[in-house]
């Protein structure tokens, strides 16, 4: 209970997306007590309105610290000239786009900066479907295939941060002659079952295919290789899969049941060969997942965990 | 330097094998003051033969903590019965066996317990080919492909422990029809990029296959779709390159060349692009690697670290 008068700090955080930005003040999932969503403009001008979105609601309340959770690739590493930017991507006019910086000038408060992946996975495992755990990945299936991780309490940061969608995976051509749709890497694992591909595939987009049609067991195949070689790599407790494509009620069983037939009685643990229900799950945090994941970057930073938490 | 009559810990290291058992007392590389090699018999025999050694070593020297680095599969959750054993081994007679226990019971000494790769990985990030980093890969390709990491100064466990080898790998048929060696999951990486493999392949040793055989450019191709897998999920800053498969000079640098092919500029990272050579890398601890990672975790565990640094 809080006693009159006593102070709360505030967090900022700003979900950073190539189709919009969701900006929002609060410290959870009880109390988002300002929320907006900007389009994704220009730099210039969608930077401005974040800004003008907080200096209103600093206005009532202190915020001590801002969270930004960023589409990427991102520069992480607090000791680059680049730190908190946007690099290479392939959105028009967002290459090499100092995010944090003007931000941070404007506002006057410490900025934490990461992908929107380790964000959404930092909130996860605060409020969602990861929380207690010290280990786990999130991954999100949309229009790409995007992973973070928290291992042993730690983020993946590393050399650049992880790009679980570019990862191989088994492609019989006979099966299934899509040659994928990844730019850099035609059959990768988003070049296989990513949103995008799905709608190449099979000429339709993947909410008109019905349930019985064998783009989803071809899918549940694929998230299910990708899956395997997240587990055999990172060995996390769970596995959070979220994003569009994971919001077909049908494909989780059929993504539960492919994973198990392709490990094949290999990895003996518990969590997996008998609780696979709980063991690769949607999130829980719904659409607040982004900006929560920004809030609790800032947070952290705010605690006085280094900005690479 | 030391002054006279201060206390120096030793340590004891075994690398515990499925051909042999290596033991050591010591602190590092340079002060290897007993080693000795153990054939891997019986449990019972081996074991005995173990606590026997370190019994004579601690004669002259007190130990104030052993590690074990082992094969696997093996039991790391210190909260578990089996904490300590070998579990689901195919070695005739192991499995199912309790290595830490009896060890610390007969020596009377904290005993840290992890699995080869993990204990090789920590070993060549205190003395050898990862100095100085926090985030690396250390992966050896042998008899299997194994895989330990570290990252943000971690190694990593999760619910089980990592199996880099069983990770899902193209495999184009027409090219290479050769189905693959895992008894578990036929064409996954270990099952088309280990020894067994290219000798069941090729019908040859690897060690007769001249320098122009088509088999090097094969496996480098292999190798590096695996390695591509553990850089997209964990972006390690290094990785360290083991194990007798790639004592062959000549396949390094094609798996350089191969692993920049298949990740086509996508990762702009300049530890990537511009110092591959110094970015996967050999091993520099040679054959002691193993019994100094158990070192390496008896001394983590003594520091006072819990025994999952």
């Amino acid at each position: 209970m809080l006693l009159e008068g006593e102070f709360v700090a505030l967090f900022g955080g700003i979900e950073s997306g190539g189709t919009k930005f969701v900006c929002a003040a609060g410290t959870g999932p009880e109390d988002l007590c300002a929320r907006v969503s900007i389009p994704t403009t220009s730099p210039d001008e969608t930077i401005r309105c974040v800004i003008e979105f907080f200096r209103e609601a600093t206005r009532r309340e202190k915020i001590s610290a801002v969270g930004i959770a960023s589409f990427g690739p991102v520069d992480l590493h607090p000791d680059s000239a680049q730190f908190g930017f946007i690099t290479s991507t392939p959105k028009p006019g967002w290459r090499n786009t100092d995010l944090a910086g003007p931000i941070r000038r404007a506002l006057g408060v410490p900025v934490a900066f990461d992908t929107d992946v380790n964000g959404a996975a930092l909130a996860e495992g605060i409020w969602g479907a990861a929380r207690g755990l010290d280990n786990f990945v999130y991954l999100t299936v949309g229009t790409g295939i995007g992973g973070g991780g928290i291992i042993e309490g730690r983020m993946i940061h590393g050399a650049l941060h992880p790009e679980m969608g570019h990862m191989r995976v088994t492609h019989d051509w006979s099966a299934d002659p899509f040659p994928g749709a990844c730019p850099f890497h035609g059959d990768c694992w988003e070049g296989l079952a990513a949103g995008p591909a799905i709608e190449a595939r099979w000429r339709e987009k993947a909410e008109n295919l019905p349930s019985n049609h064998p783009a989803w067991v071809l899918e549940a195949h694929y998230l299910a290789q990708g899956l395997m070689n997240v587990i055999c790599a990172i060995s996390p407790r769970r596995v959070i899969l979220a994003g569009g494509v994971m919001q077909r009620a049908e494909l989780l069983p059929l993504v539960h049941r492919e994973t198990l037939r392709l490990l094949n009685g290999y990895l003996q643990v518990k969590e997996i060969t008998d609780r696979m229900h709980d063991y690769i799950v949607l999130p829980t945090l719904g659409d607040n997942a982004g900006v929560l994941g920004a809030i609790a970057l800032a947070q952290k930073l705010a605690e006085g965990s280094s900005q690479r938490p």
